[in-house]
């Protein structure tokens, strides 16, 4: 990612033709933000919004104070959290030495409380959902996906959808991951090399939600990380996720070897302190399955998979995430961290794909899946990688049958192998094809993978592409409202408004760019046609004028076609409705 | 598309790291032209090439002279054929009044001759293939593709595929569309109002080519179209599509009711004398379906079929491309020209997708498929458009049904209406999918489809969008040979052999720049890393030394699995095998 340049930050703008709207809830502070597109009908489409109250012109937020705390009031009515004094920040959480005292200012962890179950109590929302209890949480999510909160309650007590939301991460708001909800999608971001400020380090997570990232994961390394999660955590309207077994690592310089489970356990406790949502736990690595990927023709393209496959083969131990999977989940129980259970041995190359290790590790998250859920905890299953689109399918119905129905959260999958610099394409026909099948949650896919870090405009691309694919899948699936958007788009095009057109697009700015590159004028906005083919060749006018005529004359079609239309035929030319009269712009 | 600007022409210059070879066949002048990419390994790997003439730099191109007639002697030898004093051309071909004299320099037409079939002979590809005749034609096709001859001309021969291949365009390399064959790709060109030069047209076509057009359709209108194609055609090793309504209107002024058989027709004689290999007709649009098309949210987008939808109003008679379609097919297999069966009903957006007009007419084209048969002439059928994942695989399935397996030659089609500026994206994941399910040819759509004009960057991230989407429909219907690429490039990638990584990207130039933009060192070409990860984080690294430690100590890892790995560990570990420590890069 670059620095932020002069000027470019665009917290606190609106997205073109639109408002932030509030919906209200059953209490007055239950109101879902959702993205209002006004068109010059004077109708208005109503969208889903990630962005947080950064696109809200009338809202003033401050990085250094964070935003507002939307739902502590609704964990602390519940009774059954503590503050507690959190975990002592040491300098090795920020990649630091004992004598080195370059770490950037922590400006939000003055206190140094956190909040946690109270012991012997749950409060993951799988658990409030399993006891009957729709939260404030659940209906937020409900209204902002147009479903009854009992159908939300239902998913997530049946383990079909997660609500990703640690207690010590109030400002996020209330999502759903799951396939009977609309399909999400992840972007990845991470620490600059020298992170210049908060301010900088914030509009990372700001730019990937504006273009409509559901979800953030913060895979940061080397110094500062422990600051920098919290500088994104307290300013992230969405659920952030981690990697923790990254900055493990760092904390035994970078040995894999000399990994433990307490090294482990004390870095989740840092995190869940700090109110990371969810974490990936690379636990279905099991030692038996790593020689099954000594024979592949990349190995394992993990960075999670390869350190504990490194690590059992150094101890010939099994998995110390295995084998502590039962305590974690009660760490998990008591923050309400859901899990992203790593798909360690996913395919890295189209050779790869579907085969031993790939699926036999799978099973294996099955069965974390249901111990996990023996301890009421949120779990969500990650899947592949590089899949050609005719072994997609068989992904998506093993996870399904052995992960009975945890939401699948997959990264692409690239359908082929022989275009980096692509690889967001590579891979999004393969995300909306599996978005179809029924994954929940698609991790994006920058033009730069495989090939060096994206840069402010590669995480756009990447999030714009996978908004595509993600919405794909949801017409697939028919997801009630999905169409609705296409429609207006569509009725829009047709009807030649081209300002309701940009503003309805994904990315309304780069429409009206290429728009403005061959019609620049302001009065070819109005114009009933386009630089494509001008007015002679238009299409969408010649229907429009087919329609007319129709119209005006009363012309039933197909009984017209009965009685005999050539009298009207004539009247349609003599009256000069020709259909290839240029149309004059308008002013 | 812009001028050529200084420098920027890459006529005469090969890919990075690939020359071009040449597959001998069993005559002398049966050269099978191929792109082979050496690899710092020594081997190479040969990669199917459409470049033409244009990407070796031994031989000498000059527009002016146009390229040389590769099959002239083979034509001559079936001696079916004569020569002629074509059509005089016209100013009205340009678009120009007869008193116009702003017409370009006509370099080629000197001789105004032209050839076609004798008297009561056929010489279509198909024609020959049914009475049993291997052509050099298809040979050349046989040894590009990998296959038999006799293979060639049976599925030539069912009508499952089609060598488009006009007599008067001798300089093309031959070439098949057919599900059985490599799934192809085809971009629309056009050209500029104001045409500066012979070079800037002929640039237009060979940069779709560079980049993996395996047809190329001229959608040229106004004026000059007639003396831009000639340079087109005789410049171009592709074969070369056009709608030639659109230029039979320019003839009539764009009074589409003025339009009549006899203007169409001379149109086509004008453009078969050129060497146009296929054209796109709209003869499905029967007056009985027009009506269907008035309910439509987007009502009829196909220029062609708008056009015909109007003629088909104005004078309430059926379409004339349908009425005379059976004169038209004598006229394709004098000349043996492909038919292009427009949809000019096809669904412009998501939800007319599937509709009633779009099936009724792709039943019609079914029918009118099978009388051009009943002439030897060749056919394909084009396809939408529009269409939601889920209903893409029924399109494929009807086409294949009614049109009895000949080629489907899609647009897109796009799985969502609600992102202009990416509807690359949006319709690479439908072609993608239809490629996979059987359509035999993917024509491109680029960035700014919807919206405006491409420029030469919007044509080349259209092509390799679209070879991206060819290439996973050949993985994922296991075309022989198609896999062998993703494993010369994977193979590549977990050796960090990062010069043969770029050199067999679809797009060399662009992943070596990524790669530079953050490691730009030469040195760090060679390293065992890159800047995603760095060198301690790299799993692909990781699983190197995994695998290395493996082999050097002669473990079979599941057989050290079963005697106990526990010593070995302890070895592994002391003997420094560590598997993080950072590789410094050599120089």
């Amino acid at each position: 990612m670059t620095a932020v340049e002069e000027g470019t930050s665009t917290i606190g703008t609106a997205f073109p033709g639109s408002r932030k709207t509030y919906l209200q809830g059953s209490r007055p502070n239950l109101q879902v933000p959702m993205r209002e597109v006004a068109l010059t009908t004077g109708d208005s489409v109503v969208l889903y919004d990630t962005s947080g109250p950064y696109t809200d012109p009338t809202l003033r937020t401050d990085v250094r104070l964070g935003l507002p705390k939307l739902r502590s009031g609704w964990i602390e009515e519940r009774h059954d959290t503590e503050e507690y004094d959190g975990r002592p920040v040491q300098p090795i959480d920020n990649g630091l030495k004992a004598h080195d005292h370059r770490n950037l200012d922590s400006v939000f962890n003055g206190t140094g409380t956190a909040r946690r179950a109270l012991p012997s109590r749950n409060v993951s929302q799988l658990h409030y959902a399993r006891q009957g209890v729709i939260t404030p949480e659940m209906e937020f999510v409900a209204i902002r996906e147009g479903v009854t909160p009992e159908y939300v309650r239902d998913e997530v007590a049946r383990g079909r959808a997660v609500i990703p939301l640690n207690v010590n991460h109030p400002e996020s708001e209330p999502m759903a991951i799951g396939r009977g909800f609309l399909v999400k999608i992840n972007a990845n971001i991470g620490n600059s090399a020298v992170a210049s400020s908060i301010e900088e380090e914030v509009e990372k997570m700001t730019w990937a939600t504006r273009w409509g990232a559901d979800t953030v994961m913060d895979l940061s390394t080397g110094r500062n990380i422990h600051t920098t999660r919290e500088w994104i955590i307290r300013n992230s309207a969405v659920p952030i996720g981690t990697v923790p077994i990254y900055q493990a690592l760092e904390k035994v310089n970078g040995k894999s070897e000399d990994l433990t489970w307490e090294i482990y356990r004390d870095t989740l406790i840092e995190q869940f302190e700090q109110g990371v949502d969810y974490v990936t736990v690379h636990a279905g690595v099991l030692l038996r399955y790593v020689p099954m990927a000594a024979t592949r023709k990349t190995g394992i393209v993990s960075r999670g998979g390869s350190i504990m496959a490194a690590w059992c083969l150094a101890h010939h131990e099994e998995n110390f995430l295995y084998t502590h999977f039962r305590e974690m989940c009660e760490l998990m129980a008591s923050y309400d961290v859901c899990f992203s259970l790593g798909d360690g041995l996913r395919p890295g190359c189209i050779a790869d794909a579907n085969d031993e290790a790939q699926f036999s590790e799978l099973r294996t998250l099955g069965e974390l899946t249901q111990i996990a859920w023996e301890y009421d905890v949120q779990v969500m299953v990650e899947g592949p990688g590089h899949v050609p689109m005719n072994k997609i399918k068989e992904n998506m119905d093993l996870q399904l049958e052995v992960c009975k129905e945890a939401p699948f959260y997959t990264l692409g999958p690239l359908t082929t192998d022989i275009a980096p610099g692509y690889d967001h394409i590579t891979s999004a026909i393969g995300a909306a094809m599996i978005g179809w099948y029924g994954t929940a949650m698609l991790c994006y896919v920058t033009p730069k993978e495989h090939l060096g870090l994206p840069d402010r405009d590669d995480v756009k691309d990447g999030v714009i592409t996978y908004k595509i694919a993600a919405h794909a899948a949801d017409l697939a699936k028919g997801h009630p409202g999905a169409q609705a958007w296409d429609d207006a788009l569509s009725d829009a095009r047709f009807e030649f408004r081209w300002e309701d057109q940009f503003n309805l697009s994904l990315d309304p700015t780069t429409a009206r760019d290429f728009h403005d590159e061959t019609l620049p004028a302001g009065a070819a906005k109005t114009a009933h046609f386009c630089s494509m083919c001008g007015p002679h060749f238009c299409s969408m006018k010649i229907s429009q004028d087919v329609r007319k005529y129709a119209a005006e004359h009363g012309v039933d079609e197909t009984a017209a076609l009965e009685l005999g239309m050539k009298e009207k035929s004539a009247e349609f030319v003599d009256g000069g409705a020709r259909v290839y009269l240029p149309v004059v712009p308008s002013a």
